[in-house]
């Protein structure tokens, strides 16, 4: 038996045929083309997963099942997106619609949650029983993983990380509070940051790197001239990694996975990042003599969301 | 079988001898006399665990085996307080001791944990499959239930919600960092807020409840006061039930249990807080639409430590 695993982007829709163990067997992609109604969108999906499953020699028969993730949430009893804001949905019947084409069990969850669970099967986090995954691009997504098995909460809606009030009276946020962790850890505030440290420092590398262009900083750029040790955006560079220290001791204190795993934009500035971070997280954890959770970079980059909503319907092994 | 349960605290030692269903069958206490030798401490922990079986007309042979709970740390391995501040512990062999005069397995774990774990076992968290437990008292102290188990972590170091960072640069906290949760959400906190409104309003009933004295100021008598209609005091109160907001929104973006019991003395407002934090909370929380968590009061008071130390080596029912 294969496992199907669909990635919905607001840009494509990436999908793979996986085996039991994460490996993908084949693939393709279709465009979202966001705006059209969601039985247009559904129905290119649905095609294009026959197309690549004949392509690689498989039939539907072959298939155990189907996983979705999608940047939002979904009511994993009725198979019914509930919010979808990249793509405009709202109470969207996206197993239903999907069965139309593929009459197989679907099981759709956050992107997030499922790229978390990919990198525990195949990817960094592998072995470990518990782990809660980052993504730090525009936003900052969550995704947990306990005793193996992907968490989205009781009513998924857990695992929204980057929204937990990180700072009373904070900064504005996108989901109409305040303060709220995305908007110290995502690659937009590394941009807003930079922005501001550019415009007060004309003389900065980082001025000129952008060519004095407010819209062109981009967190890799700010993260470039910290590198190269560039004072304004080494002083954007510390107090990202601040918030961010900030952002792990609260995983730490309240969950205390075994392993942490960054992924998304922010995340690919690799040993840069992790290792100021590891430098500095010990002396924000409560526990300072005590072992806490690895912090390491994801592995499994683009293909994360695929394999992870594949496994979506890969039972767990009983124990014992 | 029974099970032995111990509640260790600052002042009194309880000890309870419990059945599989968390009914308490004989219990006794002794003081804890913080200061002396651990090995003093535990010598009367075990004389006096002795005695209460006796006493119920119970062997040591019926004890299935003896839990803990801790107001701090240990290594659930080796049996080791790693700390426990109350009682200036720092690498206490309490499993090894006390094995000496209770030759069973001895299970240790934090004393909210182990007091939201009684409430999922006979409490009012029965039958939910996640939840969290905080208690409001001097400081803020956490339990997570997942799976009908409770949930200390990887390493020992989670559940820890009274240290989550939630405001930046925000009141110094005891355990060094700042902006910690618990500068917010604990009686401490209320007592602070409620010593400033009071100094600063000398016409209130706050005021002349405390007789003018800034010492006598309690979380009671604030909220009391807030219960008449004083002004002064609402204002604390409503500000109180602001972060208190922001802390159960944290949980429910995190982890999204099924239920979140408030116990410790601020919890003993009842229905007064219950129901304005019920109101409120909604507006906190990111998917509006969409059912969280239920905001429920603690049910077994003062008896909850002992029946979830008990209740550390029921093993789980295995399911299927």
């Amino acid at each position: 038996m294969v496992y199907l695993g669909i990635d919905v982007g607001g840009t494509g829709i990436k999908i793979g045929v996986v085996d039991a163990e994460g490996a993908i067997l084949a693939q393709g992609e279709t465009p979202t083309l966001v705006g059209r109604p969601f039985e247009d969108i559904i129905h290119d999906m649905g095609v294009c997963a026959l197309g690549i499953l004949e392509r690689g020699g498989y039939s539907v028969e072959d298939v155990a099942s189907v996983g979705i993730g999608i940047p939002g949430i979904a009511d994993q009893n009725t198979g019914v997106v509930i919010f979808c804001t990249n793509l405009g949905w709202r109470d969207v019947p996206l197993r239903a619609e999907l069965q139309r084409y593929i009459d197989k069990p679907v099981y759709i969850d956050n992107d997030a949650t499922v790229a978390g669970y990919a990198e525990s099967i195949c990817g960094v986090s592998v072995g470990c029983h518990s782990s809660v995954f980052l993504t730090l691009g525009t936003g900052v997504g969550g995704g947990i993983v306990i005793a193996g098995r992907p968490w989205s909460g009781a009513h998924g809606v857990g695992s929204e990380i980057g929204h937990i009030p990180m700072d009373i009276d904070g900064e504005p946020c996108t989901c109409g509070n305040f303060g709220c962790l995305e908007r110290y850890c995502s690659a937009t505030a590394v941009i807003r940051m930079g922005r501001e440290a550019m415009l007060q420092h004309p003389d900065s590398d980082l001025y000129a790197a952008c060519g004095g262009d407010a819209n062109k900083v981009t967190a890799k750029i700010v993260f470039d001239c910290a590198r190269e040790g560039d004072d304004v955006s080494v002083k954007v560079f510390r107090r990202y990694v601040h918030y961010m220290c900030l952002a792990l001791d609260t995983v730490v204190a309240f969950l205390d996975p075994e392993m942490i795993i960054l992924g998304g934009g922010v995340s690919k500035a690799g040993n840069f990042l992790l290792d100021a971070i590891r430098e500095q997280l010990p002396r924000y954890v409560l526990f300072k003599t005590r072992p806490f959770a690895r912090i390491e970079i994801a592995r499994l980059g683009a293909d994360a969301g695929m394999i992870g909503a594949a496994m979506l319907g890969k039972q767990p092994v009983k124990e014992g």
